[in-house]
């Protein structure tokens, strides 16, 4: 047991010795319980046959919320990323989840993504702006400029502001950040 | 002298007492160089006439610097900030520090800071673009607005991006941060 924990991600020999030492002092319901959520989540959760995200359905709750804009998609890397922009409540339209990035170093090219789907989604005509909203790093850029090449022909696409964050202090920020948010200043409304 | 070096930003008394020690197990020369360097740093810096950064001479290198582009002026709180954009060594334009930022709570009203000389700077017609790079704090917020309507009449303003920092990660960022990223989109080029 504190092998197959030790597996879980940020799960290091400690704390899987602190999990199973816990599920043993536990009633055996619970760890059927657990085991049973385990094998079920895994069975029933899939990815969304729209936009990729996981659900539990073939559509997610997200691509049938007939409230929610139709004619733009938010472009992410991850589910995960999903789950944080949704926390905002900011943003009310369509999401596309690539499942990575492109990092020819380790494999990653863009054909195990799903990035054809997207290109299909947004080759319908009825989407009027593709945001992409990918991480910073070298394999995110690559993929920002990667898909918006590909959708382009097809809708307007923008992607998010990179600067400083929230809370942040010039003094404290790093040179590529500065750089970037003076680069990227707008003008004032 | 634990006392004095106490009085220091980030120096709590046990290493303000580390700092006496040191000085006292060093030859008296050095105490004397410290002594020296202190009072002749106070008497000799004082702030540009143009910009208000800290500087040796009545006008600082920047100001006097006829390399730089005379029509852009950006606009920070704190002679820190000045430092902090100069070395992303992107900037090629002049400053103009504040010397803080409007924080009614604490006194400090607009006739506290630099702003009266920067809209005179700005009045004379020969600037072009004004970028406002003042922290994303509420105090920064509502001075960032003032100075803008007050400079509005004679130049572009433009303020820096806020957004994602770079290697920031959209699942970690707050979400006033994602959501200011998402608010902020530019078309991708």
């Amino acid at each position: 047991m504190i092998e197959q924990f030790q597996k879980l991600p940020g799960v290091g020999p400690k704390t899987a010795q602190r999990l199973a030492l816990h599920v043993l002092k536990r009633p055996e319901a619970e760890a059927q319980a657990l085991a049973t959520a385990l094998i079920e989540a895994k069975q029933q959760v899939g990815l969304c046959q729209v936009c990729f995200h996981f659900s539990a359905d073939p559509v997610c709750e997200i691509c049938r919320n007939p409230n929610r804009d139709d004619s733009t998609i938010c472009v992410v890397a991850d589910s995960r990323d999903v789950i944080a922009l949704e926390k905002t409540r900011e943003y009310r339209g369509k999401y596309h989840v690539l499942g990575g990035t492109i990092a020819p170093m380790e494999g990653i090219g863009p054909e195990q993504l799903h990035i054809q789907p997207l290109v299909q989604r947004v080759s319908q005509g009825t989407i009027k702006e593709v945001i992409l909203a990918i991480n910073p790093s070298v394999e995110g850029e690559t993929t920002t400029m990667y898909v918006g090449q590909l959708i382009k022909p097809f809708t307007r696409v923008t992607r998010i502001a990179f600067g400083l964050p929230m809370g942040g202090d010039l003094e404290y920020a790093d040179e590529v950040t500065l750089a970037r948010a003076l680069e990227g200043r707008r003008d004032l409304d």
